[in-house]
């Protein structure tokens, strides 16, 4: 394609883009396929000679519009949001256009020197503390996930419990164990079993039944009982607005037990973290400055399209020393002189595309004030939506809902809930996700989209209310 | 960003593009910055207030342009390619624009449909196996790098070697065992640390002096010395087009080897596999029928921008198995029905981005024509490279050169080698990478930007010959 062509078809999809935002009310958000419809659509061969670009775009409307579920709906409030934005998407189409490969310092210098910087800006934004800026010992990556992130960061606690010993002569299995809570994410479990100490090295911790955080007690018999038996902590992950719920956990205390006890402390964060750039939300930031690692995804909830996982650690050295080989074709003097990040070392891809730019892009066009506002509005518009769910008596809020996710059910139970779930989703109106709580189903209003309005909420609850049978009170 | 302001800016960044194209010959390839020099030039502070998009667009030019080693840049001939194109680049930001993620079937189908009916086309036109194919027990994913492709491959196999035990109780060191050749990318032994195996679990099988590829015999014998010593082989990688020197494994024998010790045989073709939509390097699979994982990057040579590492499967239950957790935030209908594919299950993330609409793009614009003329071309220009080299006695050639790399060195020496490619590089004129075989040191002329012709090589042959004392012979 010649840059001629490039600058012709690039304003067609720029176009089709613009097009797909202001049509995207027209859509059902949940995709109505059945499995195997796309695929019946598509060729069974690839193409002998090229085709046409306008051919690509008018299958996109064709094939593959009635394969997607819109998550950029402002009706989508199914699990937590992935956020898009214009300056995202287009900082993005400039690190594909510039088409760079950033594992080294020296395979593109402004790669590594933007990423560490706007890290620095992030946590900044954050009021994350100084010791995972990278003017210490400390420093920001962009992960591909939290899952990611997770995984890495059990590569370093287990690099700094060992003293560099499990990286050459692996994992004895029962040695070491893993600590968190029931609501978090199945990425640690994941985690534990792709870093080879198998699920069963990871302890829950248990919750309280009202606030859904890990209870700091039960971490500490945990650990208790395994040291008694020989076992090493190696890892505690605190939840700041876990998966399920939105559960926060008591950082503070979590991780003073997990000190008394060497074992690092990751806080995943994926979700939630972002909300702190707006001040009255940094109590979420309790307790951070006793982590080791810390995670939040500007690709959740903070207008940058994925993949974009903010990860830090306090200790750099943990983590390259976890991962760092050098064969002799990665060689070269800036790597040698010590004076420059490769970030091929903090992670597990060697290659890396140029993620940094969507995120300075972001943060330039919105401003530390614009990322604010779209946070506000999100908590606001679910604090709303919450007192409409309590004043109603067939419903029944089930867990906190300080930010932007609101968990409730009907009192009917969980068949009725379930079913509820199944019509509101089936009408195409809007879509949201279920979890289970103290063993009961609650539904997931998850707000995130940086469309979504009052009048969406309030449609939603409309559209909820109306398919749930009973007497409709207290308004 | 509304609709309107993305149109706009949305041209400009298209433009951009466009014109970086147009002038890409115009910049060094390799960046000619100190460490420090770009973040010297940004501000130190987030801001409050968003800026406008035009400032972005300056400061590209202005702080990011000087600190980019321009990979796309037609005398870029360091590393391998990470070819980017047009219809790559469109692709994505139509996945950027859509901003789906496609963990679940349910979550976007037309997402994980695409993904893999484009990985049997690709099967297809790489002449694979068919029971790599989605219609028996195989099937293909899109990775992030094939790092990660090994990472997987390892867990896949410690699964089927355990009886699905490890994922649950974990690694115990020294009990496994790894064996690639020491040709082979440093992603083996990233593997095997990051997995829990330790690096202590590799085991490198010599190569042959002449084609650096592993040797059969002593693969045999390490197996056979582990097997007697109680260590279980679980996971043998042959590479076709190793980091190095691009040696080619001899795939078949190795895998019979392996087979007859239950070991999972993965194929690590990252660069060269993609060769293979040229039906007269389709020798390069000789042997992968007997293979139980297999990935190559159409990122590195098939005009595919990062990331896409295509990652396929004889057995996917085996993957699955080693990754597949369901929390209940997870579960939906199609799921349970089993009649979908939930590619979260498939590799270490649980969001997923809409690669495959750029691999679609590319296979569409170029058809199986295009693509295969893209790898003849650079196929072709390496050999005419390596004609120069053979002629002219001061150099020496230093590995076969089936495909577009060529390793070859100074007769003077490993100082004059060496001190060959530091002045070539800084005249940013070209660049190239250097490895060491037989323990000489030795350069990498690697083709493959989508922008190089006869032109580029032959200023490079100058540049080389020119800055290289002595006799030009044999013209």
């Amino acid at each position: 394609m010649t840059p001629e062509e490039f600058r012709a078809y690039g304003r067609q999809v720029v176009d089709w883009i613009a097009d797909y935002y202001e049509r995207i009310e027209s859509f059902p958000v949940l995709s109505q396929v059945a499995p195997g419809e796309i695929r019946a659509a598509l060729p069974v061969d690839p193409p002998e000679q090229g085709e046409p670009f306008a051919d690509v775009l008018a299958d996109l409307d064709r094939v593959i519009l009635p394969g997607i579920t819109h998550w950029q709906h402002p009706s989508f409030f199914a699990f937590f949001p992935a956020n898009a934005s214009g300056p995202a998407i287009l900082g993005d189409l400039l690190a594909s256009g510039l088409g760079v490969q950033g594992m080294l310092w020296a395979t593109s210098p402004a790669a590594t020197e933007l990423e560490t910087h706007v890290m620095d800006w992030l946590a900044t934004l954050l009021g994350l503390p100084g010791r995972f800026r990278s003017d210490g010992m400390g420093g920001g990556v962009i992960q591909h996930t939290a899952s990611d992130a997770a995984l890495v960061a059990l590569l370093a606690a287990l690099h700094r419990t060992s003293g560099g010993s499990t990286e050459h002569v692996g994992i004895a299995a029962g040695r070491y164990a893993v600590y968190t809570s029931g609501q978090t994410h199945s990425s640690v479990e994941k985690a534990c079993r792709v870093a080879g100490l198998g699920g069963d090295a990871l302890r829950k911790i248990e919750v309280d039944p009202v606030t859904l955080a890990a209870r700091p007690e039960h971490l500490r018999e945990l650990i208790q009982r395994d040291v008694a038996a020989g076992i090493t902590p190696v890892l505690v992950v605190a939840s700041v607005g876990a998966t399920g719920t939105g559960a926060v956990d008591p950082v503070r205390e979590l991780a003073t037990i997990a000190r008394e006890h060497g074992a690092w402390v990751h806080v995943d964060a994926a979700w939630a973290g972002v909300a702190t750039v707006a001040p009255e939300l940094r109590w979420l930031n309790d307790g951070v400055d006793l982590a080791d690692s810390y995670c939040t995804n500007p690709h959740k909830w903070l207008l940058t399209n994925f993949d974009c996982d903010a990860f830090w650690v306090a200790d750099r050295a943990a983590l390259i020393g976890a991962l760092s080989i050098l064969p002799e074709y990665l060689r070269n003097s800036a790597t040698e002189s010590g004076a420059v990040i490769d970030y091929r070392d903090w992670h597990v891809p060697l290659g890396r595309r140029f993620r940094a730019l969507k995120l300075w892009a972001v943060i330039r066009w919105y401003g530390a004030e614009g990322l604010r506002a779209h946070i506000r509005s999100h908590v606001s518009l679910a604090q709303e939506f919450a007192s409409w769910v309590a004043a109603d008596e067939r419903f029944e809020l089930v867990a906190p809902h300080p930010l932007a996710l609101v968990t409730f059910r009907l009192r009917d139970g969980d068949d009725a809930t379930r079913a509820l779930m199944e019509r509101v989703n089936a009408s195409g109106e809007l879509y949201l996700t279920h979890t289970v709580v103290n063993d009961n189903v609650a539904l997931r209003m998850s707000i995130g989209s940086p469309l979504t309005e009052r009048r969406h909420v309030a449609a939603a609850w409309e559209k909820l209310s109306g398919e749930t049978e009973g007497h409709v009170s207290a308004e």
